[in-house]
């Protein structure tokens, strides 16, 4: 284990993500853009001739930090919705993140077909896959700066970003599934059914044995006299699932965020009675020191030579076009709420952050006939999408919630 | 990177961790020792015929965590000590640091000369250094438990430990030194004494640069308007010191130890007062879930099949007899101090732990004459050192403080 590199990249790309992040929140954006940014900028040193960051794409150890920083921030996302709070929203969150998967899914893989005719259909059905998630992080970070976390359209979004969010997930381990199954077979109608299957199969599987397990684990974890049982419980538990996750071919967040997603408060209210941290403000720290090392590492991997290919950009635009206006259609899945403004809806859902960088970081390590199903080409054309969808969103959704609060004054 | 071993190792270490610091807490003794032997089992069921987690002994992302685990308690442990309070524990601490560091040293360098005579002179001065650093955070933790932490015996043990630790550091700071130096060439008086300087010339530097930039350091990052800049950019100044402590050759950790020292609360003020955690309360979930996977990585990798072997079982008697004979010198070293129990003194200095073990990892990376300066063998002969001194510590400071209280009624 290199320890002096690792050492200087660590304290390299904190240092960075807080200062790009500052600049991020001095002009109005979320720091996860900044993250993003500072680390193209470490990453493109050498197109000014310095060559010494070279290393730190592939370090071995930071990439460690990094996989488990999106690990831990799934799971916190997870821990953030419940179950129960799943099944209380309303229609309306259904409909719309109904739709904000569909139409975006269909338009990315329009533009692929389109834009990209070499390309096979896993890598267009992934390219959909990409633009279907909305970042449930960025869009409540922004509805809280705000300061409309309690609007109903706050509301609507964000329960929709959740379903999304959970769609998403879905999506990625049947598009994975069909990869893995490629490689053994041709695919076929049963084949997709079996990969959906095993995909619905874990989420429910993990949230029924969950639901049952959890309660119980953390009855006998509360006579434990150790420091820190709850976070070291819970993120074992984190932990575990993801493993089970990555032995049925999904992605390890899949099960990071079903922990999450099972994990109750009320299961570890013996530990905190005992004064331990709430599990969510233990795991603030880790999160904050590990989440934004991905973020770093992923902007890193950047490879801004190839956005001299214009051909790269007019995937980016199409891509862009297509995450926009794909969302666009979740304003007519308000139902039943007359006050709700349907722009902001709409608007609130463009947001693609953490899980399309996710899929795109996926998808590079994935192969089709022999191909990365994401080609570093790809990749960038993606985060460009994920850059300027993030960067679009808290001016434009200012100002559309600023123009309801307008038009219809403050009850 | 292996993802699915690094959820099921972790999974496992964290579980294990905790049930068996629960063990130890039950049976009165440190989380630490239960930690250690459940590293000892998870590493040896191979000698029950279960061969599954052979590969978490050098599992690459665990040792990065480990590694990051250690370097973040030394960190802590720097945070806990001031240069200013360092300047204040009076004369007795002093003397006390000093007996406690000479005559372990002695002991175990003559252990080491009459019990391994094929070994090199190195060896032996490295065993020696290995007796030499108390356990800060055992004898804290022991004394809390046993509600004496405000004791005139406490502070004078604690004041000492701290002494001791730094000493320690500079002592492996020296051999480390020495053996780099024999591999370039023979070594030297002139060698030693540069050595020397280079590793106190280091903490003289680190420190005052430390202490010019902490300040001046933190004013800019208090202007950041961002989460947990201060956990960031103390986290950064850390890693960056044991860079640079790497650079000129000494050990990551005595980086992040000098960067402990020098960062003090009133550095960051203009932080904590925009309610930012303070630093050490946001370090401590990041270090309960690093640190334990240190000590059980450290336990994982004693072979217990080198037990068997009495030249071990022999080596590890003579050293457990040095460790806790060199430590009572300290009784004489409780000058001008009348109430205190000088017994107590001495045995609150017995426990090795973290740089014990810290060492004795060291040692096995380092080579002397072409052969591991810490053979398994030694390495396990240490370890159970400390296993032993971390054992006897906690029952033997009850009955002797308890003693003392009898005899003299609590003022």
């Amino acid at each position: 284990m290199d320890v002096p590199s690792l050492m200087a990249g660590l304290a390299l790309i904190l240092v960075f993500a807080k200062v790009s992040g500052h600049l991020a929140a001095k002009l109005g954006q979320p720091a996860v853009l900044g993250e993003l940014l500072a680390g193209v900028v470490l990453g493109n040193l050498g197109l000014f001739g310095y060559g010494g960051l070279e290393g730190l794409s592939h370090h071995a150890g930071i990439e460690t930090l990094a996989e488990l920083g999106v690990i831990v921030l799934l799971f916190e996302v997870g821990l953030e919705s419940t179950i129960g709070g799943m099944l209380e929203v309303g229609l309306s969150s259904l409909v719309v993140a109904g739709l904000g998967v569909i139409t975006p899914f269909a338009l990315g893989f329009l533009a692929g077909r389109l834009l990209l005719p070499d390309a096979s259909a896993y890598v267009c059905v992934f390219l959909g896959a990409t633009l279907t998630a909305t970042s449930v992080g960025i869009t409540a970070r922004v509805l809280k700066d705000l300061g409309r976390s309690g609007s109903v359209e706050a509301r609507i979004i964000l329960g929709a970003a959740v379903i999304d969010d959970l769609l998403g997930l879905v999506i990625l381990a049947v598009v994975v599934g069909l990869l893995e199954a490629e490689r053994t077979a041709a695919p076929s109608a049963l084949g997709i059914a079996l990969v959906s299957g095993k995909a619905l199969g874990f989420l429910a599987g993990a949230l029924a044995l969950g639901v049952w397990l959890s309660p119980r684990m953390f009855r006998v974890a509360s006579r434990l006299e150790a420091a820190h049982v709850l976070l070291a419980i819970g993120l074992s538990f984190c932990f575990l699932l993801a493993y089970l996750a990555t032995r049925l071919g999904l992605a390890p967040i899949v099960g990071a965020f079903a922990a999450g997603l099972v994990l109750e408060a009320t299961h570890y209210e013996g530990l905190t009675a005992k004064g331990e941290h709430d599990l969510t403000e233990a795991l603030r720290p880790i999160s904050s020191f590990l989440v934004p090392i991905f973020f770093v590492l992923m902007g890193i991997r950047v490879e801004l030579r190839s956005f001299v290919d214009p051909g790269v950009l007019l995937v980016a635009g199409a891509l862009c076009a297509a995450a926009v206006l794909g969302k666009q259609a979740c304003a007519a899945g308000v139902i039943g709420v007359p006050g709700a403004d349907r722009l902001s809806v709409g608007i609130g859902m463009i947001p693609r952050g953490e899980v399309g960088l996710i899929f795109a970081s996926v998808g590079q390590k994935l192969q089709s006939q022999g191909q990365p199903v994401v080609t570093p080409a790809l990749y960038s054309a993606i985060v460009i999408m994920v850059i300027i969808t993030t960067l679009l969103t808290p001016p434009a959704l200012k100002w559309s919630l600023g123009r309801g609060a307008r038009a219809q004054p403050t009850v």
